[in-house]
Parts: structure tokens; C-alpha cells; sequence
């Protein structure tokens, strides 16, 4: 597989309020081409900084491309310090030279001297016509492989990449196809799924898989290459056969979705209402379920319970529970449940009630200890969790730990 | 100035979907303390790849900052490929593989034998704890420079930067600093902030100002350098007091804080209760005022009333309103307000009420139209506001419009 690195210039992207949005377009449109982007790289506008840059890149990668850098100014370096790292010199082309005149002239404007180095051209590149901007890029091959450099300005960069360098790399990569499937999976811990899943995804060296765990749930990422579409799909299917058997109800989606849309299409799916009760969370779980469009024809309603008082108001939880038990605990969970869904007529009450912290634990009730409870037509469950981290770690976690209790119960899974 | 290097490790970051976040944060947090990032590097997790840009970046920078692969599978790499980088073995540390056990034995699991690599310490590297996670991280000295390798999760790795990191960072820096102060504006658009503040920060040149425009909010990021905290607080401090004059009322925080936070502060500050009625948020009010810790004390409840009958039931709106008016209106917002302060026998009650589309618009009441009510005692108010956007923006706008109308109702400025 061929391998490509992006290389960002610029000193204005090493500030922390700027990310490198060109490179990340590159990486996708790669991807899809079927060139592997092994390394992304952001460099300030020095000379020494780029030329090694370049030269690590022109190492370890196929196809290099860089953006920016190719502007009239001192910082502009991307030309020089590109001839440097391949050794060659650089020359002044009369033909860019007149070109550039006379786009000046077409804006009634004179051309200053320092956009004369606008012309510049490394040995043996060939030049890249930028239709919207006076910066042009250029190709040089070297040992078989490619180096691009193109402007730095989005709106000027992305034509050029799809006209001119997009067909260069599809000619090179000779039509392999890469495609990625993300398989979303909830209440395992990465390392659990990884005890399950690599002995399997290890038989297979196409599709490579990569784990990644991330607050409430661990993704599997599979990514196939082939010469069609077909061939591509067929090595994904496969392999999502093998882990889905592996990990029978634990793979939550194959396709993207998040976990809210799943629950919402299977309450959708089946005509049911829904009813929320929520303490710790306070809200999190019915603005994640709402942020589903469509959600009004599920959800009645949701009680954000944040007292006492409210949760025997609203829910008609016995006073003595929470006195005895205390309000966070199996009973009051279980009872706030059943009293959402009985004062809305719904189908299916959830509660959560916990510790959110970073105060308010004890040693019997620590924070991040949360209790999610189910009532009715999705089964009757309730579940004590006890979640790591910081206040929204936890708010989190437990609003995910309800969605995929709420998946289980509606699809007639085991608790777990 | 020193210069620093930041490695993001994981194949998963070099997807279109992601940005590195870390690398983000590391940088503005390096920038604050004097040392100038020059170059930012995400590579996937391949070992050549990966030991070719340690060595890449040992080579050019006196200060480089890993984060990622760390963890326990086969794809955490980042021990490995430093270690090579340096020419220096690895050997599994007794000590930090005991606290492994025990970490996993608290919270009643066995540790998996993958886990143990996570012992792994570079020859002659200093072990970082990382009290909220099982990945250590590692600190090297190498002919004067210093490489860190932090775990990925930021809420991990964020901790350990400022409490292992940033010290020695400081005093090897020694001297120039470098201070930004963001003030946040919630009511106003980024150009009418610009056509106020720019004629005021253009005479400073130090501080130096950056305009920066996000959903439902401005901000203007004020950075300023200096020999001591005291002179770059001074330099702070006279362009801050005069954009304040500037935007009287608007400048709703001057110290990272969230408007949130801020609504939060001033109903603690004054001892008033707090009741929700939220229709197309869904609950995401709720959500960003209970995600400041300690909502308990002004939050009596909140409600999610998606339905109609909810409204009715729940608030008290009466059903001629909701068939009249219509439920997304000034007379609905203003009634679901008053009902739930009335229920809940609070001192402040708000509601919003819209349309978030996708779908649901009509000519008369089109997608992204909202009405915000505030009852009680932070004064009777109704905004009707017709946002821009997808659902997640409406929503978000929403919900950043009631804060700043509580805001400015708690404070008793204008309506705007």
C-alpha cells in the first residue's frame, strides 16, 4: 500500500486556536484513494525546522504533499527549503514571471518585486497552474516517489489537489480502494474487548484493525483494501462476521451511529414512548436522545429530579426510601423509574441517580457510584456502576451505561 | 527560546473524523510559559514510522511531549519506538507492575496479562504517575534535552502535564513569559464585537488580540509578554478595562470561564432557586448548568417536556394556549416558565420552546425559531430569536441565550 505524509506550514497553525483543516481534507480524500497517511505534520515557518521536515518525509513516504509556504513574504519558505532537502537548486521561471504580471495587470494593480519569487521553481518540477491565486504549485518526482506542493489557502488548494494531483496518485496507487468500518461496542472495557477480539482480528492482515477506547465505549476500526468496492466490502463483512460472533449483542453499530441514534431507532422502531428520570446526570441523557432528530415521536417526557422534594412530587417516590436507602441507591432508582413512566403514561421509564462529584461522596456511596434503573416494556433492571474520573467523565458514562441498557433491554439481551 | 516538539501517537488521529486535540491544548499551554512549538507531529501506530519521527524530533527540539500509545494492546507502540530512538532497552518495572495489580484488583478485576506491558520503563527514564488512569507515563534526559511520553485521554493526560510537565518545563524556560486572557461575549455576533473592539486593541501592540467567533459565543483572546507575572498582568489589565468600558454589560467572563458557570455563581451568590422548562433543547440546559458542581444548591428541577400533554399536565400551560398561540410562541414559553417555577416553588423560572428542524418548520414559524422565557426574580422576560443552522447549533444557541438572558436578568441590565 502506498503511504503518503501531509506536511502543514505555517506558524500561524502552532497556535492553540488553529488545527490544520487542510490536512485533514488531504487525509480523506487519500484514504479514499487508497494511500495510507502515515505521518501529518504542522512546521513553523524556519528554515532549518522545514528542511528536515522535508527530508524526514521524503524517507519514509510514497507521495509527500505540502501546503502553504508558497506566498510572497520572507516567511514564505516552502520552495526553498523543499530544494534543499532534495539537493537541487531552485531557478526563476520567465513564464511563471509573465503570468504573474500579468494577473497583477488584470487587477489594475503593479506587481511588487517580493512576489517576484513567486516564479521560483525547484530543478526539475513541474509547475501546478493555481486558476484562483497568484501562488502555483509544483510536482517533483525523485526515486519514484512524489512531492506536491500546493498553497495553503483552502478554496485555492482543493481544486488543485482534485485536478491535478488527485489523478496522479489514483494512476500510482492503480486503483487500490481503501474503506474503514468502525464497529461501536458499550459496556467493555478496551482491554476486554481487546482480550476477546485480537486473537481474531490477528488472523486477518486485511482488513487491519485498530482499537481505540474512548469515555462509555471502545471502537474497533477495520480497514480493508482491494482493487473494487466489492472486493473491499466482502474482507470488511467478513471480519465483522467473525468479531460479531465473538462479541454476541455487544457490537452496538457497524456504520457510524451513535448509541442515542441506535436506542431512538429501536423505540422508533417498535412504537414505544419513553419516559426519563434524571438526578446526577441532570439532563444528559434526554439532550442526548433528543439531539436525535425526530425524538418527539419517543420521548413524553423527562423529569431532570434534582431534589428531594421533586422526586416525590414528580415521581411519587416514597420519602421513606430515600430516607432509608437514601436517594442514590437501587430502590430510589428503581422507584423514580416506575414513577416517570406511571405519570406519563409511557412505555418505558429510565432513572439514573448517582454521585457525580467532585463532592458529596462518602466512603459507603463514593463518587462516580451511579444506579440506572429500567421499568417496563424494555424489561425490569436496575444496575449499580461505579464510573471513574471527574464530574463529566461520570455524567458521561453513566448516561451511556442507561442507552445500552435500554439497547439490551429493547432487543431482549442479557443484562450484563 | 526553548522549542518544543509534540508527537500525537494513534492511527486512529490520522482519520479525517479526528483532530488532535492534545496537541491543541499542549500548545497553547507551552506558548503561556515562553517556549515556542515549532513543529507538531501525529503519526500512526507503526514502529518505523514512529521511531523515525522520535528521532526526527530529538533532533531538532529541546523539548518533545508524546501523547498516545500507551495502553496495554499491541498497537501502543510509543515505549517501544522512543527506546529505539534513544538507542536505550526497556525493561518491565516491578514497582509499577505491583501498582497495576493493585489498581485493577480495587476496583474487584484481574489484571489481563496485556496489561503487564504497561510496566514497560525506558532504561534511565523517570516514571510519571498518572493517578487516573493504568498507562504511566515517562520522563528522559537526553545531552539536555527532555522527552516526556504522556498517556492519550486528555482527562489523564492534561493533569499529568500541569502537575509533572509544566514545572520543569518552567525552569528550564526561565525568563520571557507569555500570558492570554479570553474574554467571552455571549449576545453579540463576531463582526459587531469586531467593529467595537477593533479600533481599541489595534493601538496596543503588546498585547497582541486575536477575534475569535464560535456558536453562540465571542471571544477576543488578549496575549501579552513580559519579564514577571505583574508586567503582563498590567499590560492585561489596561486593554481589558478598556474594552470593558467599550462593551459595557456584554463581557460575561475575563477568566476562561463558562457562561454556565457564571449564571450558576450568581444564583449561589444571591441564594435563588432554579426551575427548568426546556422543549427543543431537550435538556441541554439542564445538562450545562448541572455540569457545574454544586448545582444542587439553586437547581430545584428541570423538565423535559417534549409532548404537548406534558406541557399541560406537568407546567400547567393551558391546552387553549398551546391550540391557539401554538406551542412553540411567546405565550407558551412565558406559560411553561411561570408553571414551572410555580410547581417547583422556585424563586426563578425559565423555559425554552422551538423548532431545532431538521424538520417541523413552517413559513409562519420556520426551522431554528425559539422562544426563551425567564419568570420570577431575575425579572419577566420573552426573546423570540430565530437561529442559523443544524439542530445540534440551534439547540446549542438556544440554551446559550437563556444563560446570557439570566445573566443579565440577575445582574438587572437591559434586555438586549
Amino acid at each position: 500500500m502506498l503511504r503518503a505524509e501531509i506536511l502543514a506550514v505555517g506558524s500561524e497553525l502552532l497556535t492553540p486556536l488553529r488545527s490544520d483543516t487542510n490536512a485533514l481534507y488531504l487525509t480523506g480524500q487519500l484514504l479514499q484513494a487508497g494511500v495510507d497517511v502515515g505521518v501529518r505534520v504542522t512546521v513553523a515557518d524556519d528554515p532549518r525546522l522545514l528542511e528536515s521536515a522535508f527530508r524526514s518525509a521524503l524517507g519514509r513516504a510514497d507521495i509527500v504533499i505540502a501546503t502553504g509556504g508558497l506566498g510572497p513574504t520572507e516567511d514564505d519558505l516552502t520552495r526553498e527549503a523543499a530544494a534543499a532537502a532534495l539537493g537541487r537548486g531552485i531557478r526563476r521561471d520567465p513564464a511563471i514571471l509573465e503570468a504573474l504580471r500579468a494577473r497583477f495587470e488584470r487587477y489594475g494593480r503593479v506587481m511588487a518585486p517580493v512576489n517576484e519569487k513567486q516564479a521560483d521553481l525547484i530543478e526539475g518540477a513541474v509547475m501546478l497552474p493555481n486558476p484562483l491565486g497568484s501562488a502555483c504549485g509544483q510536482r517533483v518526482e525523485v526515486d519514484g516517489r512524489m512531492l506536491f506542493l500546493l498553497p495553503g489557502p483552502p478554496h485555492e488548494m482543493e481544486p488543485m489537489f482534485l485536478q491535478q494531483v488527485l489523478p496522479l496518485v489514483h494512476e500510482r496507487a492503480q486503483g487500490a480502494l481503501l474503506r474503514t468500518r468502525v464497529l461501536r461496542i458499550a459496556s467493555m472495557s478496551e482491554s476486554d474487548v481487546e482480550q476477546v477480539a485480537a486473537p481474531i482480528y490477528k488472523t486477518f492482515t486485511n482488513p487491519r484493525t485498530t482499537i481505540l477506547g474512548a469515555a462509555g465505549q471502545v471502537e474497533l476500526h477495520l480497514t480493508a483494501e482491494g482493487p473494487s468496492i466489492e472486493a473491499v466490502s466482502e474482507r470488511l463483512d467478513a471480519l465483522a462476521r467473525a468479531l460479531r460472533e465473538a462479541l454476541p449483542g455487544r457490537i452496538y453499530s457497524e456504520d457510524g451511529g451513535e448509541l442515542p441514534e441506535v436506542v431512538a431507532g429501536l423505540l422508533r422502531e417498535r412504537g414505544l414512548t419513553l419516559a426519563l428520570a434524571e438526578s446526577c446526570t441532570g439532563g444528559l441523557l434526554a439532550e442526548r436522545l433528543t439531539s436525535v432528530p425526530g425524538a418527539s415521536a419517543f420521548l413524553e417526557r423527562g423529569y431532570v429530579t434534582y431534589s428531594n422534594r421533586s422526586k416525590v412530587e414528580l415521581l411519587g417516590v416514597d420519602p421513606a426510601v430515600l430516607d432509608s436507602a437514601g436517594a442514590v441507591s437501587a430502590e430510589a432508582a428503581a422507584a423514580m423509574a416506575a414513577g416517570a413512566r406511571r405519570a406519563a403514561g409511557a412505555d418505558v421509564g429510565v432513572a439514573i441517580t448517582g454521585i457525580a462529584g467532585p463532592d458529596g461522596g462518602t466512603p459507603e456511596k463514593p463518587v462516580g457510584l451511579v444506579f440506572i434503573a429500567i421499568q417496563g416494556r424494555a424489561g425490569d433492571r436496575v444496575r449499580r456502576v461505579h464510573f471513574l474520573g471527574g464530574r463529566d467523565r461520570v455524567r458521561f458514562q453513566a448516561s451511556q451505561a442507561a442507552l445500552e441498557m435500554m439497547r439490551r433491554g429493547l432487543l431482549g439481551l442479557d443484562a450484563w
